[in-house]
């Protein structure tokens, strides 16, 4: 399902979405729960004391209050570093601790857009992460219109030269987020693919299921030898307006004005902290979100509420009369959105420690209740995520799971891999724009993925045997 | 149920919302239909008809596309007065013709945000409609919260001096559009409020019942002899955000730039259109709308849905084998928003045509489905109304209608009125923001409306008596 190509690398394009988009059919639960009865009584009891509340919501209302954006780059990132570390700290969190990860910093900067004609209009928009700006008096010129990624090849040079191309791709609301990976290809790659004909601009409708005067930025990127042309998202609304012009038959012309820019990279770092094992403390369960954010709202459901899931999830365990038998881990990745470079960093940094990742897992889309638990881990202790699934009353999918953008790094080295879905419904609605904010997360639904990560995490930590290794495949390749 | 006060002009807040909010409990039907059986019929067949499909949409889609946001004094609203003759004379409309009226021409320029310390971070606002602008550099200064415009009186000039007051105000989300009369007040009246002790400018949650990133403008009045200091509404996130800010219990400095200012007043135009009657061309139904908008969005719900709504509805009546005894007169007024200086020329204008307005109405509410009929007419004929209830399968409202921000220039003449009520349960999560546009309206809502308006219309225009005079009292006094 997930639309992939040469010049369209996954890294790029919210990859955490992978695992929701490859899960496909559930698997049956062969045999008996193998979870021992006394490790499932307390996982069991973790969830349901998360169930009735938990401090989740504290954690994602201090993050985005007291830093708020803080994109790959930025000082405000800065600010999130110390944030987490001070933040783990205050938990009880032991080790905690900063890992060197080096960024991109691409600025915004200013920005307008507004059709000139037939109709003169002003929209709302904005420039996809890793756009180049356009000059300072702007690009004006004609637009012309298709509907997919794919459209624009058969167009030729003499209907695209000196335009700019309008991306009309409509994106459809779905519970497992599979609309996202059908529409975002355009975002990608489409600048590159407009600029092979000769377009002096690209623009999208914002990947989203919403209908707020809000664009969705994200990130795109440039194939190499082709023309750098700037591409930016219209809101739903702007992206309408502009189709309606374009449906009067008169020509329409566009003016786009970016500031968009590049500054030299960026020494920052990923946030650690642990639940140290009582009896295998070198063998990990990883539990990772991502710290950074985009710039335009206050990174609540992206990916705040991730960061306070796992964060609480390990707490609470760590909470425990009892450690568990292994460490848990929680890994606050720096730069998901731009490259992940925290992630790839981190992978490098333990790659000696890798083979004792018992387990990992992560959140990254959002707070929606957790509704599915799909794996992949050795075909042979299915059971037990068949037990676990029945543990969290959800379903249980694949053992093709991916398991998000920053964990996906682990799969070389065969992790496990335990991917909790959350439902995805409402997150469209939000995601990658100014409206991404506090109010946005039901804290409710937030427990209810503190208490599902808490079980899991627990259940993978306590129990005497593990996971075995992950099959080939799956992650990032 | 309304707030009003000697510093709070109605005129200057919506009154148009006045009919809505002073209805009170039902009128008991007094007796049987004196609607006659024929006339009844035909207006019966107009409503079914009308449910089935109108152009209505068309027509709200023509206006926000061609000529989308039209503020009082702007080309873009003599645009819509071009637009407005055109499309009543494509329409099959008499008497075509524009009407004069001098309207301000307030500008709002280059606006921004952002809360300084002790998190710093930039918010989304709008200055509200009349608001001064700051220097250039801006203003910075402390913040202090308030909850209500009564609070703010309660405060000593010692507290408030040199201080940014921050109204955190919250509305109501209701179908009968109550929540709006009780949060509005501070919008109109707070920055004199808080000038009158010292404060430098006023800051307010907006006024509205979402949470999206979309700030909430509105007119705003200066009270003579008090310092004018620039105000503006946050969007609720960034209210919620300032509020959160100032839960911390660490000092609020925020800083505001405000580019806002007034330039000379401009001549401009309401459009009128009729379908004349048949038998009594000189008695006047007159149906209204006003055709301006706020500056941020396309003015889809407020008040295109009402152009469209009157302008299809009277068009249907005049597409009749038959044209109704009286003249169907639409109005579509220039600078409701602004000051209703369109509809104060219209009443001066036609002052000795007034008593031969037999019936007027106005749709002023957005789109939603019409639930009730309230009315100002002679107590004798509330039967009729009672019968104009069932015609509509709607509850009848009390007598003590307004009837709207534009015909209520028309009760110190006595015209009647009815007064349809819009479901207002969606309207203030888009009105004045930018996220007023043409997606917001339902196409079938909007064609009840239509079959509203139509049949009460054609009830008024062909029955042989009318609703008398309108007792005293309502409107604007």
């Amino acid at each position: 399902m997930y639309v992939s190509g040469p010049v369209y690398p996954r890294c790029l394009l919210a990859a955490s979405l992978l695992s929701v988009l490859t899960l496909g059919s559930p698997v049956v639960a062969q045999g008996p729960s193998t979870i021992p009865t006394a490790v499932r009584t307390t996982a069991a009891t973790l969830r349901s004391q998360a169930l009735q509340g938990t401090k989740a919501f504290d954690i994602v209302r201090s993050l985005t209050v007291e830093v708020g954006p803080r994109p790959a780059g930025s000082k405000a990132y800065d600010a999130a570093v110390v944030w987490g570390l001070r933040t783990l700290k205050d938990l009880g969190f032991s080790n905690v601790h900063a890992e060197k990860a080096t960024v991109p910093h691409w600025v915004r900067g200013e920005e307008s857009g507004e059709i000139v004609a037939p109709y003169p209009q002003p929209v709302h928009l904005a420039a996809l992460g890793g756009s180049v700006g356009t000059p300072e008096a702007g690009i004006e010129a004609p637009v012309i219109a298709v509907p997919s990624l794919e459209a624009v090849d058969k167009l030729g040079p003499a209907q695209v030269k000196g335009k700019i191309v309008f991306y009309d791709v409509h994106m459809e609301r779905t519970r497992d987020a599979s609309g996202y990976g059908k529409a975002v290809p355009a975002r990608g790659a489409g600048a590159s693919r407009a600029a092979k004909l000769g377009a002096v601009a690209v623009l999208i409708r914002s990947v989203g299921t919403d209908h707020n005067r809000t664009p969705h930025t994200g990130a795109m990127r440039y194939q190499d030898g082709v023309a750098k042309i700037p591409a930016a998202a219209l809101s739903v609304p702007d992206a309408e307006l502009l189709a309606a012009e374009l449906a009067s038959g008169k020509p329409v012309t566009f003016r786009l004005k970016l500031g968009a820019h590049v500054l030299p990279d960026v020494e920052t770092a990923s946030v650690v902290g642990e639940i140290p094992g009582r009896e295998k403390p070198d063998e990990i369960v990883l539990l990772g979100a991502h710290l950074d954010s985009w710039d335009l709202g206050t990174g609540a459901i992206d990916d705040g509420a991730g960061v306070a899931i796992v964060t609480e999830a390990a707490r609470l365990i760590g909470q425990l009369p009892q450690k568990p038998r292994r460490t848990i881990r929680v890994v606050l990745y720096a730069n998901e959105e731009f490259g992940t470079s925290g992630a790839r960093a981190y992978a490098e940094a333990h790659k000696d420690e890798l083979a004792r990742h018992v387990m990992a897992t992560e959140a990254d889309l959002g707070a929606g209740r957790v509704w599915r638990i799909a794996s992949r881990v050795d075909p042979a202790t299915l059971p037990l995520v068949a037990d676990l699934a029945r543990l969290l009353e959800v379903e249980q999918g694949n053992n093709e799971a991916g398991g998000g953008a920053d964990i996906g790094f682990l799969a070389p080295a065969h992790v496990p891999v335990l991917a909790l879905s959350q439902d995805a419904t409402a997150y469209f609605d939000y995601h990658h724009t100014s409206n991404d904010t506090l109010d946005k997360i039901d804290p409710k639904d937030l427990d209810q993925n503190v208490a599902s990560w808490a079980a899991v995490a627990y259940v993978a930590a306590e129990m005497p045997g593990d996971f075995g290794r992950a099959p080939e495949g799956g992650g990032r390749e």
